[in-house]
């Protein structure tokens, strides 16, 4: 079978050939349909974040897939049914994160990544997965599937702001998304369609016309230029936020959270910077946190719970959403094309096959 | 009668003649026991924090009351009755906050606070309180009842923190505490006596032998002294935290406990500071804030349901704990030895009256 694989930091992914895996006791063999592109991809391929297999000079790529059991392989599943894999899978045996179902609370070393820490991803014809890794998508959604696991991501990264909140009368009017890259877009589409949060702001720095900002005037949310306005100028020239949700790593942006929060606001951070150094009026911040009741909560991965609550969500994202978000899908021919990154592109998949 | 009272940043409290108050419909007469001192009551005696009364060129200090019932004034409360008041007041009727119960999540304007922002505070012989403010206290701990007070701000911040974990599975087994002060040893208390927490740390900038070391060595919590290890170091010189409560105000602390958490540790703010620039590897704190899924949570004040739970709490703590925690109980004649402070004062407080 056909995959694409990549030497991280050391050129662009390639297709390889790779024996179509054998599932394990356990384990289903999933026929890929599409995989979705995101940043972390493109930290992995530049040698920038992520680990290799043991033994391995190549890792395949991808870690948002969706595909069709082909072979259920004597677990629950059955042939045909289509199912969306989680990205976490134990290192050795198994540990006590994963044990409890919370594989995305497990430290540095207790992991591997599909597609990312150690492990080959889903960007292949045909790839393994234990069953419980499995989780179904409805057959109507296969197409989008690939954008469960990007939506499960903000789904934990908002289960922990809610719970933040869950002492107190919490119910956001006003919530930005640091960030216009997919995950940025997708989750303004969440607020504004599922959590039906009354204003909504996206922070970017493009210039119109462009995808992005016209999907963002779609949705009706307001967009702010971060060369006009910076977070921490937000609250006056619009109005202070009980939800930031910061999608873009920008070093900087947890401290300007801070000041960009409304009283008893919480800022969910899912973004991953580099080290950098600066100088912070960290007094001023520590006591806004303390003085105005304020919360960060900062989130990685997600279970399958927030996979589960993110296949219900992308059923709840209207179709002219989605239709925008997802600029370009390609087959494996020209695969190199969903790795293409310019101001016309928000969201592409590879596709493997279809249904 | 006679109360305490402060003319902001020009002087030592002083005792002055007031009249007894009149209870207002709904309110009730109570007589003052005890009112402890506590920090803020040195920021508002020095001018850097707080508020006078409209119309008043001095503040009765005290926020920190436990008294008795003398005129129930028609209130379900009955005269005899034990009470301790929660501080904060609605300015000008009533809001939102203060309807829900929250007055605690209430933002800068939508609250007076006795004895501190606006309104006057419980050092006098009698005040008056509407009859929700005052919380029920154990006759058998009436002595001990200006403890209330601050053992509900730990509950709130406690409270805030646990939220903060509440969708994942969370045990701590290590915790630190910041401050050595009363707050910081109460909440010492209350990890090792009420949280049954394994293991606990106390920073201070002390030395041996210090009344308060000896109370953490009592409790069987490890003493740090920050002069020999700072907070970013502790991780290797002890252990990684699952809590840290942050008690000192000092403003580098919270971007330090970024560094002393474990992963999925949680960091509960609730000093204080003033304004102060330094530099910090903010994409490092960023970096570790979302991969090892921290969270940081501000918290001020309390409300009922926390009073409610210090009464609980004060129950559970150890009566050598107290006794070594109470350095000083002073009466009106010699009050201004309740404001001294040195190395052998932990919390002081003025007797008003006897049960």
């Amino acid at each position: 079978m056909k995959a694409i694989a990549v030497e991280p930091g050391a050129g662009d992914p390639v297709v390889v050939e790779k024996p179509v895996p054998e599932p394990a006791t356990g384990e289903a063999l999933v026929r890929t349909l599409r995989v979705g592109v995101d940043g972390t991809d493109h930290e992995v391929i530049r040698g920038a974040h992520g680990e290799l297999p043991a033994g391995s000079d190549r890792l395949v790529l991808g870690h948002e897939a969706v595909g069709v059991v082909e072979d259920p392989n004597g677990t629950d599943l059955e042939r045909g049914d289509v199912v969306a894999p989680t990205v976490r899978r134990p290192p050795n045996g198994t540990n006590e994160y994963f044990e409890r179902g919370e594989p995305d609370m497990a430290p540095e070393g207790a992991y591997l990544e599909r597609g990312i820490v150690g492990a080959h991803g889903f960007m292949a014809e045909y790839f393994t997965s234990p069953a419980e890794t499995l989780v179904p998508v409805p057959p109507e959604l296969a197409e989008l599937g690939f954008l469960v696991e990007p939506i499960s991501i903000t789904e934990k990264a908002l289960e922990h702001a809610q719970a933040a909140r869950s002492t107190i009368h919490w119910e956001p009017e006003s919530a930005i998304v640091l960030g216009n890259g997919s995950l940025g877009l997708v989750t303004l589409a969440m607020f504004e369609e599922v959590l039906d949060i009354e204003r909504t702001y996206c922070l970017g720095k493009r210039d119109r016309p462009d995808p992005s900002i016209d999907l963002i005037d779609d949705l009706g949310a307001t967009y702010i230029d971060s060369r006009e306005t910076s977070v921490p100028e937000i609250p006056d020239a619009h109005e202070s936020m009980d939800l930031v949700y910061e999608a873009t790593g920008y070093a900087k942006h947890p401290f300007d959270t801070v000041e960009a929060l409304a009283p008893n606001g919480v800022g969910a951070l899912v973004g991953v910077p580099d080290d950098w150094s600066f100088e912070i009026d960290g007094g001023r911040l520590h006591r806004e946190l303390v003085l105005h009741n304020k919360a960060l909560v900062g989130t990685v991965n997600s279970n399958r719970g927030h996979f589960e609550a993110a296949v219900d969500t992308l059923t709840s994202i209207p179709e002219w959403v989605t239709d925008d978000l997802v600029t370009g899908v390609y087959g494996l021919e020209e695969f190199e094309r969903a790795f293409e990154r310019n101001e016309s592109v928000i969201k592409t998949a590879v596709e493997f096959d279809t249904r």
